[in-house]
Order: structure tokens, then C-alpha cells, then sequence
């Protein structure tokens, strides 16, 4: 029988979150360590066993955990590894379940990036609750996706599908993205895309802003939303501009799964009318007539603060990996009793 | 049990072929009619039946036909219906699935357009036997496409996922595709994209070319491949052009499914090095690093002559739908036993 509740753990750069979550997607108890306090992979694990294990306590939840779900950059469901993370410093491959799963006596571990996290989260509690077909699409520092395809998700032949935010969406004279290659839609339409369009615009144009009275190597996505929510014409037309892309993008993608929602999702997903307006424009406008008025795009109905840990928490249910002490030690100690399950493919 | 025997059949703009297929993928018979020499469609489906029920007579095998597929323009898997098609005659809504079941006393019909049948295929006969994930792109007239996940065909949420040959690739000064949008993939590297970029080449360009002794309005694909092969220069450049969007395309589509192979079929594909150079290079350069040197690019196994009723009929095995009479005439009529089964969702 299944247990009645999940772990969620949402591996940041920063902040590593974690939290207990009911089956009704309530979080009952959460909390943070620093991602990057332990420069040893082994220490960071004890840190984040320690914390949760006293929230487990705290909450009288002992033996009641069904699984753990895990959301962390460059996450292969498959295999149950962190595989060559751009920010991590715990080595190329890092044994996360297993670690994660040995350190709690065997609870199944499932692991998988951020953005899936994200879209299993809002499959199971939030805006696409009975949907068996939608596209997650995070707009953060990065864009991340997550694609859900007849009410799974898709994680391709070696874990790492849905990678929406490296498609290519200019050509020629494209920005340098930080994956090394250039015109990718993250590059244009992250937060820090966004940024970046202020300082060129900022650099070409010659009208009168309020974001002039800014330090332009500091501007952030942040500055620009101020200024056009005072009314600022420049403002605007930065989301228009950010805009129009993303809806070129998100009209491509429907091309591939038609699915019945794109949703958005991060921090410029709160930027309301100011992206929406151009986005729909602009995707209605480059969607292939198949598919016209039946995608909607929407945005995320997670609150932030929880959307990570849900997320996470979401593929705890189904986790079927857990850690099984090696024949000699299970001998030595006859509370081992795990049996071993293969990560899936 | 399940029966010895399918029927594929491929509905073209020209030709409808029909053939018997065995479990091993041979076709065992085979025979056409005319697509458009009826302009009612139950005629057109009396055609078929006929033809299609002599070959199950002279090879004997009334009662083994276990279920008939068919591939048509603008099919729609979940409904069984033909919609909006652009070249037949028949009508906006045309219920293809339910009237061919009809005819042969309620034979179960699963339908999807001619790309996701190649897929099928493929998938069941083919290159991509064993494959879980990957992504056939077909290069005839136009440019289709079927994405299998998982070990799935992608329907979409309303049947018609899949459209690979109306992404954007240009998106200033793009072709005007046949979709009525402009840059389309299709446009470019479908034959009669070759044959728009020979003409183009040929307007603007003033070195000497095979393609110079042609008339310019009737150039073909083919034409551009025989110069190819015979050393001209020009031609060759056409097909690196045609090459290098699809590259550039193909490299796009991994990072959503992060498919195992792209599988190329159809009359461009068969163009050989021609075309398969420039598509490997540009899709190696293109292609997002977590994917580098993961996904293969093959040319379709099948028999171009018998792939369609090949594809076609490989969903005959998995097809569920089955025409019921109505109560009344059942009554009247102990021979229809049919089973009501909704088509799939």
C-alpha cells in the first residue's frame, strides 16, 4: 500500500529546498540548506538528510514516506544521475539517487531536471490537472521545458529531452548563448534575455527612458517590468519584443505535439498582460492552420514559493529506485530488506 | 486470436494502392485504383472494396484479415474521419474509418496520415525496428513528419501532431509555403523546394550549369540530382543549401524527444550523399551539446513501392474501431455481431 506522503527536493545553485507534501499537493513542512556549502558531494547529502530528517520527526511523519522526488540540473531520470551539471561541483557524474536513497534506508528516489519537475507539478496540482497533453515552458535565468505527451513525460531516448530553450530562433547574427552556440530562444527570452535586450536597444535607441537613469550593465528583467508598469514606451516594447519570439517559439512547438496548453511559467511568466498580449499575438499569428484555436497558453497556477518542492515531490509517488545495501552488509543487518528495482526505461 | 493477415491502405493525391501484409511484413498482394476517378465517396470506397475484396479472394483468405490501416492526407486517428483535406473532393468531414468498416462487414479500421503510417513502418518492419524513440521525416512533395515516443505514434491532443514541415526556418524574406505561412521547412526541403532553389540559384547566379539547357518553370528535383551526379557544380550547391536547413531543422527537433534516430524517407532521401553530407554536417554543428554524437540520421529500409502499404497496414494490428449496424437492422441481421468499440483517445 502506498504511504500518504512524498518528499520534494528542488536542487538550486543557490538553495537547495525541501519539503514534505500531502496527496492533496499541500506542503506540510519545508525548509533550505546552501546548495554550495559542502564542496563534498557525501557532506551535501548529510546536510539535506540531516534537515529533512528533522522535519520527518518534527511532523511525527517517520515510515510515512512514500518516495522521494528530486528536481536538480542535468538530472537523467534514467539512469539516476546528475550527468556534467554547468554549476555543481560534486564531479561529471553524481550518484544522486542512489546517495539520497542509501541516506534515508532505502526509500525510492526518482530524479529527473527542474523543468520536468515543474510539469509533473503542475499535471498533478496545479493548471494542467486532467491534461494529457501540454508543454511546460520555465522562463528564468534560463528557459526550460517540460513536455508531456499522452499523460507522460517525455524524457527521450537517454533522459534529457526537452531542451526548448536551445532552439534555434535567429539564424543569422544571433546572440551568444551560454551554451556556446547562438540564437537560442534562452538567449532572448530568459530573464537574462531580457536584460539583454534593454542594453541593446538602450545602446541603439536615442528616445527618452526610464531605464536610462539606470546603470545599463546592471539592468535586470526586474528594472524593465518597473518601467513599463509606469508606462514607459521603451519598457513595452523590450516585452513586445521578448514576446513576439516566445509566441514564434511556443507556435513551432505545437507543430511537433499538439498539445492542448503551453504553459508558462518563472518569474517573467508574472509579468501578465505585458508578455501575454505579445505572445498571443504573435503565436496566433505563426501558428499553422491545423492547430489554430486549439492550443491556449496559460500560466502556471503554482504559487513560486512552493511550485519547486510540489514539482519535485509530484514524481516522489511513482519513484521505483531505491538503494539496496550490498548481500554482506544486508546479512549483517536484517533491517535491510530493500529489493532491488532497476531505474525504468 | 488475433488473425494471420492486415490490410494497409495508402490514399493519395493520385493513386490509392491496397495490399495483404503477413506478421513477417511481406506484401502478399497488391493492386491500386484511382483516387479521383469518383467524385462521391462511397463510390470511391466501393472502388476500393472491390478491388481490395478480389485479392482477398484469389489469395484465399476470407476470415483472416485481423484489420485494415489506412494512410491519408489530413486523417485523423481519434475520430476516423478525413478532415478539411486539401486535394479530395469528398467533402470537409469525410468518415473514411467508419464507412470502410462498413463495407467489410466490420473489419476493425485505425486511420492517421501517410507520414505517421511511414513511421509505423518503419518502426514495425524497418530501420527503426527495436526503436523506442525517434523521428521519421518524409521528403516527397511536401515535407510530414511522425515522432514515435516511447514506443508511441504522437497523435497530439487532436490527432494531428506531427507537422515537422511547417516549423519556420526563415523567418525574413521566407518562401511562401503551400500552408499559406511563409519560411516553412517545407518550403525548402521538400522536391519542390529543391526545384524553387534551383530557380531561384538560376536567376540570380550567371556560372555555367546543366540546369542552363533546361526549361527553368519545369525543373524537378530530378533534374538537380542528375546534374548533381554528373559533376555540376551548381546542383551540387542546391542540394548543400537543401541540406544544410535540414540540419539545421533536424538538430531543432532533438531537443525536444531526444530521439535515438531521425529516419529520412521518400524521393530526396534517396538522393544519397548528395543530400546526406550537408544534412550530417550542418546537424552536427547545430546540434545542442547534451545531444552531440546521441541520435543517428538514417535513411528508411523500406521499399519505397511497398512502404506505404506497409506503414499503412501496420496499424492494422493495433486497430480497434469496428463498425456496428444500428439495433434494428442487427436484429434483423444475426450475421453483425460487431462489438461497439470507441476509437482510442
Amino acid at each position: 500500500m502506498s504511504k500518504p506522503y512524498v518528499v520534494g527536493i528542488d536542487i538550486g545553485g543557490t538553495n537547495t529546498v525541501f519539503g514534505i507534501v500531502n496527496a492533496r499537493g499541500q506542503v506540510v513542512a519545508s525548509d533550505s540548506v546552501k546548495t554550495l556549502k559542502h564542496s563534498n558531494f557525501e557532506d551535501y547529502i548529510a546536510d539535506v538528510h540531516e534537515g529533512l530528517s528533522r522535519l520527518i520527526k518534527a511532523n511525527e511523519l517517520e515510515g510515512q514516506i512514500q518516495g522521494i522526488g528530486i528536481g536538480a540540473p542535468n538530472a537523467n531520470y534514467y539512469t539516476g544521475e546528475i550527468q556534467n551539471p554547468p554549476n555543481l561541483p560534486w564531479g561529471n557524474v553524481i550518484p544522486l539517487a542512489e546517495t539520497v536513497s542509501k541516506a534515508f534506508d532505502g526509500i525510492p528516489v526518482a530524479i529527473t531536471n527542474d523543468a520536468n519537475a515543474a510539469a509533473l507539478g503542475e499535471m498533478t496540482y496545479g493548471a494542467a490537472r486532467g491534461m494529457k497533453d501540454f508543454i511546460m515552458i520555465t522562463l528564468g535565468t534560463g528557459v526550460g521545458s517540460g513536455i508531456v505527451i499522452n499523460g507522460q513525460l517525455v524524457y527521450g531516448h537517454d533522459g534529457f529531452a526537452g531542451e526548448l530553450g536551445h532552439v534555434t530562433m535567429k539564424r543569422h547574427n544571433g546572440r551568444v548563448c551560454g551554451c556556446g552556440r547562438t540564437g537560442c530562444l534562452e538567449a532572448y527570452c530568459s530573464a537574462t534575455g531580457v536584460a539583454r535586450t534593454a542594453r541593446e536597444f538602450l545602446e541603439i535607441r536615442q528616445e527618452p527612458s526610464l531605464l536610462n537613469n539606470l546603470d545599463i550593465d546592471a539592468i535586470t528583467s526586474k528594472d524593465v517590468y518597473d518601467a513599463a508598469m509606469a508606462g514607459d514606451k521603451l519598457a513595452k516594447e523590450i516585452f513586445n519584443y521578448t514576446g513576439t519570439i516566445l509566441g514564434e517559439a511556443l507556435a513551432d512547438f505545437v507543430t511537433f505535439s499538439s498539445p492542448q496548453a503551453i504553459i508558462l511559467f518563472g518569474g517573467l511568466a508574472k509579468s501578465g498582460d505585458l508578455l501575454m498580449n505579445p505572445v498571443k499575438e504573435s503565436f496566433n499569428k505563426n501558428i499553422f492552420h491545423a492547430f489554430k484555436g486549439k492550443c491556449k497558453i496559460m500560466i502556471s497556477e503554482l504559487k513560486e514559493s512552493d511550485a519547486a518542492v510540489l514539482g519535485a515531490s509530484a514524481l516522489g509517488w511513482e519513484a521505483k529506485y531505491h538503494y539496496e545495501a550490498p548481500v554482506a552488509a544486508a546479512a549483517a543487518d536484517p533491517s535491510t530488506t530493500a529489493i532491488p528495482v532497476e531505474p525504468e526505461k
